[in-house]
This record gives structure tokens, sequence and C-alpha cells, in this order.
């Protein structure tokens, strides 16, 4: 990830290209680029999340003007699938872009909320496909082809050329026995080997993860023999709400043991809402409501809670301050049945530990096989690479750690080139061995409420630095003769309590610098603002060890 | 860890009792407390680690002020280690505390500097003891019992009353051969069993360990084999500056691969100082400055950094972004000799993946055996039990999940009562059976730069919030006639920059809102920062989605 701008480079005319604009170096804001002979395709537009390494700021974008560059000559914008890392910044970049929007009847329900939000309804070509549909976007021929995933409708994209074909993985993973979807078609998989796989460009998330990742069914499964040995007891479980498959194994799991499920937060019953109108849900009983819940005895219910990843104001974090829904109790019993996403250890820490603290026994992962990942492991990957028998390897969806080590993967698996390439770098498919030779412009933008913004925008350092040093704004009225008049008005919010008394010894401070400028230098505003600068910063270092930013609100009367 | 406060109970005159003022149900700020027939001896004095969650603090206090309230009978402060975690906070609270402090030789060097910048060197009577010593601090007598522990002189403390013995393990291992100090004398060990242990308060940080923690010195023979198979190579290795053990194994390693150690960063060099006051790097060539090791061929040279843990401005950190003392190139070396403090994991992973985007091998835990924990597992923790047969177990020095998890293991080795405490709670270990008979005051300060605040203060509310929504600061000159006079000064730090358009309707608004006020309400200095608030949140709310605070300057001519 950088702050900076790099200059723009003209990919050429003649050729197949591949440039990630985001996605790449960094697990997030998927946004890639294929270039064929002049006309682009783009395949998936998504956000990141920032972390707290951003003060005030929940999500990141990538940098879009490289697409809206080459919008003229945008065949279309293809979504693998419905996770907001992948289909997040649709809604905000698309009138730059200004293409058809090819995505699954899933994808399309998730999407349609980001759109109403925008205002765009109706003024963005949606076109609904079905996976095994061919997408015909000369010079690009699109195949997409049906792969398990953590969410519904999850596709790779066979992307046929007249320079070769390229298999964009999309994330993905293998499942023997999926709880929605079809498990994937490995002889239809194998067969894409005869047409001549030039790149593959592939999904690097769990190459660290060794061994067998077990079936969303065995989930099911655990989950059902888990929710039988707590009989009679309050069972709170979070899952990622996109989780389709997931929300459905625990209602089934559920069911069998005599519950319903109530589902608490707000993107949970968004998800249901788009799974239900997609055809999801089928055999699942209708979702209760916090208030008709409350009407039934616990023993009868399955709360499904969003917040699985520490969230500060999500459903289990309310329940784990007892502010929540459900009121927990010693007995209660809660589950994750979700992982941790990196950088959020502390925060569900926190959680599980309130709870515990309660005398409730807490259940993740370690316990009990209530959650399986949405990506391969090597062990497939390696499968993948001997199904379809690539040339060329290119990974992505991986910090620089995943993006190595997939490298080594499909060395090791007798691919004959692979290529780390760097968001922005153009990756040249077409000539006889794969090539960067240059890059475009790229960069992370933060969504700052309404706004967007670089990261390295003024307002951001201003927030670090208000942070580590504070900031102190002074009101100083000057009379005629450029003396001070009346106290100095100050504000200092978050450094300096407005009791403090630290305050009247910056007003005197004030006064005397200034009082004691050359008349000429009291006529100066700047002289004045500097002085008055001076004089509060060497106050406050004094008392409360910081050098604030102060700006000076000068009067003269 | 709560905000609030606590209403005191004094602790009974008659009877044994235990009170910790912090390390309880967190990891960090150890200060712990014991009574005895109205006597008072304290153990360890510690700060913790704010982590993100508090903006603008490094630093977390436990609340001194019950120990403050029974200063005037408290016979001695036990310092068990050096770890910040149990030393850090001694300069802050020595001067509402004035007992003797009783400390190792290594402790009281690294105290020192402590002591110096608080102005409090000389003041503070520094006993310095040898381990094996007995204090006697009547009614209490302390033998020192060493124990291992990844930082030089650690000691359990056997801590006799009239009412029993009490076993306070402090951060503990067993290591059959450790790189500095000796291995832990089972047989005095096991002999401590006649003497009747009534409780043992022990550390639960590692309970979830399962199986051997290899000792010091297999950490050792590793780094000896890695550095071998990087000959030639630039070696780039950090660890946590306190381990001065793993700091010999480093050099003892570097040496025998004809490589001298070059350190780089202050809290290095600080812990050589007192490392070799106290007796240690005896055998360890000097350690080269940046500037000496300039002077050689990289591969003669082993850079050993701080900032194992991910911190920003510490040297590994910048050497990572290439602004620090050696420039990294491809082909380099990076090995994490420490293991990953929760909340550091992203943290710790950009810097990883800054080396490995260069082309940087990096080597962890997961790769070699580089690093062991100076915690010990479960089944050590089991083997004390075996040794010490206590009556109580009193978990310690965890989160709520590790005490739970410790409380299991302890009855599991059939320890006859285990109890859970909390920060305040007073345990009377004299009674019967184990009982908590009230609590005291506790509670978590911010040390924010020089001053030591509440967690709920206002400038910490008000700084969250300043993240959130930000703050404008708006000067409003009114006339005579209570007209607004001239531009309206705004101040709008981290929320709106100077050059924003945004201002002018800020100004329009604010005029146009109190212009419009009757007469008699503009004279109302009240209503008129209301009326200035509420207009100038309209406008940010609209071009901003943000809800400032706002503070209003009014000035009258």
């Amino acid at each position: 990830m950088t702050d900076g701008t790099k200059e723009y480079t003209d990919v050429p005319d003649k050729g197949l290209f591949f440039v990630a604009l985001g996605g790449v170096g960094e697990i997030g804001m998927n946004f890639y680029l294929y270039a064929c002979d002049g006309d682009w395709l783009a395949v998936d537009c998504g956000v990141g999340f920032a972390g707290d390494r951003l003060p005030g700021i929940d999500m990141l974008l990538p940098d879009p003007s490289f697409a809206e560059k080459i919008a003229p000559r945008l065949k279309g914008l293809v979504i693998t699938h419905a996770h907001e890392d992948h289909i997040g910044a649709v809604a905000t970049f698309w009138p730059g872009l200004r293409c058809p929007v090819y995505v699954s009847a899933f994808g399309a329900e998730m999407l349609e909320t980001r759109l109403d939000e925008a205002g765009l309804l109706g003024r963005v070509p949606v076109r609904i496909f079905e996976q095994g549909d061919l997408l015909d976007l000369k010079p690009f021929e699109i195949e997409l082809f049906s792969i398990n995933h953590s969410i519904p409708e999850a596709s790779s994209l066979l992307i046929k050329t007249p320079y070769g074909n390229v298999f964009h993985t999309g994330d993905w993973r293998f499942d023997e026995d999926p709880v929605v979807g079809d498990p994937v078609d490995y002889k239809a998989l194998r067969a894409l080997k005869k047409e001549k796989i030039l790149a593959l460009v592939g999904d690097s998330t769990n190459v660290f993860v060794e061994g067998d990742i077990p079936s969303e069914s065995a989930v099911k499964t655990a989950l059902t023999e888990l929710f039988a040995a707590y009989k009679g007891k309050r069972l709170i479980v979070t899952c990622f709400a996109s989780n389709v498959g997931r929300i459905e194994s625990i209602a089934e799991a559920a069911e069998k043991n005599g519950r319903t499920v109530c589902l608490l937060g707000r993107s949970l019953w968004r998800v249901e809402g788009a799974g239900r109108a997609a055809g999801y849900f089928r055999g699942v009983p209708v979702f209760l409501t916090e208030e008709e819940a409350a009407e039934h005895d616990p023993s009868e219910i399955l709360y499904l809670c969003t917040g699985c990843q520490g969230e500060p104001k999500a459903a289990l974090s309310n329940i784990s301050y007892g502010t929540g829904a459900v009121q927990p109790v010693k007995g209660d019993v809660v589950v994750f049945s979700s992982r941790v996403i990196p950088g959020n250890e502390q925060a569900i820490a926190n959680i599980q530990n309130r709870f515990i603290a309660k005398g409730i026994e807490v259940i993740t992962v370690k316990e009990a096989l209530v959650h399986v990942s949405g990506h391969s492991g090597r062990k497939d990957m390696a499968k993948l690479y001997e199904f379809l028998k690539p040339k060329i390897a290119v990974p992505v969806h991986g910090e620089a750690a995943h993006l190595y080590e997939h490298a080594g993967l499909a060395a090791d698996c007798g691919v004959e080139k692979t290529v780390i390439v760097k968001d922005g770098d153009v990756l040249c498919l077409s000539s006889e061995a794969p090539e960067i030779i240059g890059e475009v412009k790229t960069g992370v933008l933060a969504r700052d409420r309404k706004q967007i913004i670089p990261l390295n925008a003024g307002v951001l350092k201003q927030r670090r630095r208000m942070i580590d040093e504070g900031t102190v704004v002074a009101t100083v009225v000057l009379d005629k003769k450029g003396m001070v008049s009346g106290p100095v008005q100050f504000s200092a919010v978050g450094l300096i309590e407005n009791t403090d008394p630290v305050l009247q010894q910056m007003d005197a401070a004030v006064k005397q610098a200034v009082d004691l400028l050359a008349a000429e230098k009291r006529s100066d505003d700047q002289i004045v603002a500097d002085t008055v600068k001076s004089a509060v910063r060497k106050v406050v270092m004094e008392t409360h060890g910081r050098r604030p930013m102060v700006e000076t609100h000068l009067v003269r009367i």
C-alpha cells in the first residue's frame, strides 16, 4: 500500500495486459483490469478495512483514476462474488466508469442497497448472470465457472482472448459437500486444460494453510452436536453476516435441537433479505426478531449475532457489555462460528474475556469444528494447478508474504513462470515471457464519511497530530494600540480541561508576550500569531508535555 | 479493567488478606498487596500498555489510591523481576508509598534510570537482595526463590506469615539449561512442601500452552545453526530488549559465526548498560555502535534491533521503511527472535511484508527455534502444583480466559480450593475457606505524557469524539446591536482543510442564523453560542457527514 502517486504509463494498444489497481500486497480493495488490444475489462471493485491506523477512517478504497481514464473502452465490470472487498466500491466508482456491471443474482441483491444509498438505482446497467453463462465482451469472452466460497454464487472467470486464456480464480475453495451451491465440477475444470490456460491469476489467502479444509457440511454436523450438548442453555452464536451457507447450517442445527433462530444485527437482516430474494433460506424457518424471541423460553431460541470480529457497536459486543438485546448470565454459551481476521485479535479476546468473567462458556474453532475457511489451503491450490496447468501464475489477494509463498508453491507445481506484481504494475501476458512493462497510477483513498480523501490528506495528518500533540485555538482581541484587550479565549479540546488552571497561565503568557512586542510588530498579524503560538506551546509543554498545533483568531478593535 | 471507581472497604485488622490492585483480568499493571494483622506488603508495581484503544495514550497505570491509604503500614515493596509490567510504575507511585523497595541487583540498575528521570534518585530506599536471601518484614518473612524467566534474576516469593505461607510465583518457568542464571533448584522447591503452602498466587500467561517449552540454550543452538546457514549475508535480528539471556545467546551465536553484534535502539543500549553493571555480558565482546559497524563488511556484523513488536519508531521499523541505520536490500535476512504479543499481529506483519516485498527473507518461530517463552506452559504449572501442594490456588497475571483455565488446571492437580478474584477484591486467606470479603478502590489510570488521568477523563472522551466527529472553533465578533461583524473565523483542525469552500458556507450560515435572532436573544451569550453550534453542525453534517463539537469564542465590540 502506498500513499504516493505514480505516473501514468500508457498501456500499448496491442497485446494482453493485466493490471491490479488494488488487491496485491494487501488483503482487500480487489480491483483488477485486463486490457486486450486496447479494450478493457474490470474484475471486482472492492473496499478495504482501515483498522486502527487511520483515525476516524473505517474504509479504504483503491484509487480509481486509471480505471476512469480507460473507462471509455471498458467493456464491463464482472463481480466474482459479493464480499465487500470485491463489490463494496462499485456504487462509489460507477459514476466514473459507466460500464455494465455483471453480477450473480445474489450479488445483485447485495449491490442494490448500496446503489440505492448512492442514488444510482436504475441508472447502473446491472446484468445478472448465471454460473455457466458465457459473457461476450469482445475481445473478451468470459466463462463463469461456479466455485465454492463462504458466500453464495462465487465464480472463477475463464477469460478467453485472442492471446490466450486467463483463469481468474476469485476467492475460492473446493467443497465436496457445500451447504449452498454445488460441489465444484472437477471434470469440467480439468477439461479447461484442453483450452490451454495461459495464466492463472489466483487467490493467495490460505497459502500458509497445510492440510485439508473440512466441508461446510462438517460444520453443520459439528454445530448440531454442539447445540445438543447445550440443551436447555441459552445459546448466543456469531458468524460473518454474508456467510449464507453458515447461517443455513446454524439454522438447521438449531431446528434439529428444537430452537428457532433470532437474528440480532442489521447486516444479518440485510443478508437475510438479499438471500431470500435470491432463493436461499428455502428450507429454513422464518427468523425471529428480538421482540418475537422475547416471548419464548431462552432454551427454545438461538441468538445469531453480528460482531464476530469484535466490532464495538455490533450486537455481540453490546451483549457482552450487558447493553444488548440479551442480558448474559452465568451458564449461557457463546459460540464464535468464525475466524479471527488479523488485526482483530485483541478486540475479539476482550469480548470473550467479558463473557468468561461472567461465568459464560465461550466456544471457538479451538474447541469444536464451528468454522471452516472459504479459501483453499495449499493442498487444493496445488490441485488446481495440476488441473489447469497454466503457463504463468500471478498471485493476487494477499500481503507480500502470501504472494511470495504462493509463487513458490506454483513453481513447485511445475508452473513455468511466476510473476509477483505490485498494485499498478502493467503485466504483459502476450509477450514471449510475462513482463512488467511499466506502471499506472494507483494509490489508496480513505472514505472520510461523505468525503473521499487521499491517505496523505492534510486533515488526516492533523488528526494524527491532534492525537499526539493536541490543538489549541486562541482568540486574541487587540485594541487600537495592538495591546491585548480582555481575556484570551482558549479552546484546547481533547488536551486541556476547561477548568484546568493552566488556562490562566496561558492567558498571562500570551498577554505578556504580545504586549512586550514592539508596536510595529503588534500591527503584523503573522508576528502576533507566531508570538501567541510560542507562548502557548511553552506553557503546554511544561505542564502537559505536549507541543500542540496552535491557531490564533485575531480580532482587532 | 474498569473505568469506574469502587468504594473503600476497610480490611480487617486481624487475619491474612490478598488484594490485587492490578494484574488480574489483564496482562500488565501487576500490583499486589498482602495484609497480615494490619501490616501490609506490596509485590510488584508495574505499568500496562494501552494499545490502540486510547488515543494519545501509550501507558496505563493501576490506581494506587488504596495503596497510598495503607502506606503508613506498608513494610516494603518487593519486586519479583524487572519487566515494565512489574517495575514500571515504581518511580511514579513511590512518593505516595514511601516504603523501602526490595529488588535484585539487575532490577536496581533498571530502576535507577526511571528514578533519575523522576528526580527521586537517592531519595528512594532501594534495598538490593540476592536470591536465597530472607527478608524480614515482620509480620512477613520473605524467602526469595530463584526462578527462570526471560529476564535475569526473576524471583518467586515464599511469603511466611503467622497464618501460613503463600507462594507468589511472579512470572516464571523451569529452564533446565538457562543462558543466564541457574536452573531452578527442584529439590529446594520440593522441600518447601514441608513448610505447608497455604496458597499459591500464580502466573497464568501460558496456561493454554500444551507440551514442553524448550530451554533458552536450545534457542542459542538454533541461532548458531541459523546464522551459519546465512554466512555472507547481512543479518538483522530483533528481540525483546530486556531479554539479557537472549542477547547473550544471539551474541554467542554471532561470535561462533565470525560476526560482531551491533546494537540499534535505545532500550537495547539501556539494558546493555544495566546488564553490564549487574555482571552480565561477561563473555560477550563489546557491542558495536552503528558508526563502528559501518566500518565492517555486513557479513561480519549482526544487527540487533529494537522493535520486535512492530513499534512504529523503533530501529527495525525504520529499517523496513528504508529510513534506518541499514538500507535493507534483496538477499538480507531478518530474524524475529521474539513472540507476537496479542494486539500487535498486524503491526508486525506489516513490517515483515515490507521486507518480503524487497526480496528479504524473514525468519520467525514458525521457521526455526528462534524464540522460547519465559512463562511455563500447563505441564510445568502442573509440576509446580505437584511440588508445592498448596491448599489454595489464586490465578493472577492473566485475562479472564487465562484465570478460569488456570483455576481448572489447579483443580485437576488436586488443589482443594481455587479462587478467581478481580482487581480490588479483598481475599481472606486466613479463614476456614478462602473468601472474598469486600473490595477496595481500584481503577486504571492513563499516563497522558506529564499528566496521570483517569480513563474517564474529559480530555480522553473529547479526543475520541474529535476523531469520530471533529471539532470546530468559531470566533464570532458581534457589534453593539449584536449583529455579526466581519468574517467569522473558523478552526476545524483535522476536519476541514483551510482552503475548503465549505468555510464560506459556514460563515454565511452563522451570520444568517445569528442575525435572524431577536435582539434580546443576540445579547445572550449562551443563545448565540447554541445558534452558532447548530448552524455549523448543519453545514458540516451535509458536506462532511460529521457532527462536530463546536466551541464559540464570542467577542462583543
